[in-house]
């Protein structure tokens, strides 16, 4: 989409200095940027770096000024928020290569569809299931019976969702996501030793702006419902087991796993290849390093703290012990 | 399926104290049950929730003594193991959506389908390849030329089985999951520093009443045969590489990685995230924690005990270490 | 395919010892070789088991003389790359079910396939997309617009490559791969406290003899470029992050996780379950022990030297001060 930089600083409430009429048609680093791209600076350090580059444009921070420059700026105070909303503006046309429901797909009657709803090849669309408006389906997904999908939702193609699951709106899943899969749940028979299947029979709730990356697997409620809420952002390759309830702005980085029962709070934010074992709960606000593990039940607080280590404990504490044992190891070393 | 609280207790070998002929449908937790439901208690302390809840009975141990109650109660040694076998008899009608093979699945003429098989859309299945009565296969599985599938199995959709994979009977695979890929094994030329590709043209081999969770991957054995054995139950997101014999009732939780030729014996639990190097033997009955590290060859032996951290070790030892790692710390930090 | 041993001989450049007309069709293990298979032995103490094994001829090193034996020898200097060798060439024709464009397939009309390209059912093949000669699409895989694959390449079952990938030549990628998926970038809105999501719209190239493990995702890069450089071999349910540069030769092995933007020189050698953070970079020839993690923005340097444990370190401070606990420990206990 071609838009003059007036019309992108009306549009992201930025400071327009320089001339206006000159177009944008997307965004790019410095390093890479050619005419037609709007690029960002978030230090002083960067500016000139941007205005030699060959973006036709800079969003930057207040730290600039308000002098005419070799190129216009936009000034706003949080620059990289801005440059992501200008991209997300540019870049919204980015089209589907297939609109309405493609002939190869298999839409069972009784779904309902808005008439915005693109379906790409070959998908499969149970009875019952609905979708909102301007929602699109990638190639190959299979959307089991009974399954909500809200508004504006990016499917990408070959996610399978088990029956029953329901989507928010603006709900983007990538690539091979499996969602509402059976937990993992067994009844032992102590006269047999053998595992027989508890019944996974619940619900998974996914709400609006939620985004899950690339073949990441979420479960379904054994009996009740395993939920995500608001805002929250999982990275690819990630496990949520049943009857989790993660927050509302949550960020979990690759291949954390989330095991069964645990609770996450709102605006955690999880690094990856972290392992939270069965009914933790991980309270408001708390940070949990990467690789770091949390037992059992157990009650993770301190919003802000960073947590490390398995058992996870505050990074001070972690640290201080990797000191230590580096000193006494130093010391009997010297003796 | 409907049936009368005298059925369920004949199915489960259970004592029915109270009336018999109310009809159930289905199975619940005690928060979200509602008429027609069963739920379960497993110590007496909950009986009296379950009783005021909405459900039409309740599925309870000896504790809960012979007199009659608000609700019909089955009383059982196992109630947890009853509610489970419950629901798979209560819910086991629950149905495939295509009967038979599907128009758009490609079957090769010289595949051996039992009648009763179900194929749902999109579904390729090669030469040779042949299915026992009652299995589903789900939308867009790759059943690989030569595999052999046995009764009573479901696959979900989208699994990939590579050619020559042999699975026995009840076996459930999950979403995504990937079965019969190649190992991981390469030779270094070691005058050109470069790998080349070492055959990967073993077997697998999965025995009955395996479960397999969401996007799991299992390699083939190189030039031999990787075996996953009876009644084994795996997690989501786990890998097992090439090789590797894994024995029966052996719980695996999410995202742990079996490497080649390692061999978990019979009833062995493995938490999630845990790494096993190759070569390893987990004997019989051990546990391993969560995130805990098994190095190249090691043996863990322990009927019962509990192994944690990297490299692994009784758990009783590795928790002695971190209570001497901080009393160390504040020891020096008080001087 | 059939091939008498001298020929066999002449391919790999082996000094034959023995008769050269018997014929072979394969390779096995010693214990599951049967007439018309090649074994390897690497070392002296296990040529008379080869020999005695139901294999037509034994692939062997110097340390077996001239003499002649009870079957043909094959004398290399490297027994398991010739054994290797051996392997691909004999099994080489091991054909696809499908030759040329499966009329399920959806191939768009500006797409420029070679003519010897299969494309097998129900594959999706976007605008601008070019296919070189000989290269496999397995069932089911989407290839996004622009994506360029190189010449004999193997793509299995169900990898989705989103649009403008580029890959080399002799790229072989596993089922359910996901390939140029979104990075995990956000930008938060510091008012509002939520998060929006980061451009990430660079781009994915992988180069020529690279393997990628199934169900692996590999991010583009946000602005610019993820790169996987030649000869580098990733196993299964791998993750690499966005802007992340892997450089020649490198080994990961299976669930490592690579996040964004940090560098793997060549000839790095990473164990299962790893976890590199952001910005980190790994310098030539390293060795990183499984499950170790590399802090954000940390440079780990030394050539063949092993690190281990998280935060990484060599291995043999890892290990000392793993033996300094044990000994403290006990030490108190003795008190």
């Amino acid at each position: 989409m071609k838009r003059t930089l007036r019309e992108v600083a009306d549009h992201l409430g930025a400071v327009l200095i320089g001339e206006g009429q000159a177009e944008v048609t997307g965004v790019a680093s410095i390093h890479s940027a050619k005419a037609g791209d709007l690029v960002f600076v978030e230090e002083k350090k960067n500016l000139d770096l941007a205005l030699s580059s060959g973006a036709t444009a800079v969003i930057a921070g207040d730290f600039s000024g308000n002098d005419i420059r070799l190129k216009p700026l936009l000034l706003t105070a949080q620059p990289r928020l801005a440059f992501a909303r200008a991209a997300a503006w540019l870049l919204s046309e980015d089209s589907c290569s297939v609109t309405g429901i493609h002939p190869s797909a298999q839409v069972h009657r009784s779904a309902n569809l808005h008439k915005s709803v693109v379906v790409e090849e070959q998908v499969v669309i149970r009875e019952n299931v609905t979708i909102a408006e301007n929602s699109w389906i990638g190639v190959g997904c299979v959307i089991g019976a009974g399954t909500k999908i809200g508004r504006d939702c990016r499917i990408y193609p070959r996610v399978i969702i088990y029956p029953g699951a329901v989507l928010g709106d603006r709900v983007i899943v990538h690539a091979g996501v499996v969602l509402g899969s059976d937990g993992f749940g067994y009844v032992r028979d102590s006269k047999a030793s053998r595992y027989e299947k508890f019944p996974q029979i619940g619900r998974l709730e996914i709400e609006d702006d939620v985004e899950i990356g690339a073949n990441s697997t979420v479960d379904r409620g054994a009996l009740d419902v395993t939920r995500i809420r608001r805002g929250t952002k999982i990275d690819n390759l990630v496990h949520v087991g049943h009857n989790v309830d993660i927050g509302e702005d949550v960020v979990i980085a690759a291949q954390t796993g989330v095991s069964g029962s645990a609770v996450v709070e709102n605006q955690v934010v999880i690094g990856g290849q972290v392992g939270i074992a069965d009914h933790v709960r991980i309270e408001a606000g708390a940070i949990l390093g990467a690789q770091s593990g949390i037992p059992s039940k157990k009650v993770i607080r301190g919003k802000g703290v960073v947590f490390w280590g398995t058992p996870a404990r505050p990074i001070k504490e972690y640290l201080r012990d990797l000191a230590t044992l580096a000193r006494i190891t130093k010391r009997s070393e010297d003796e």
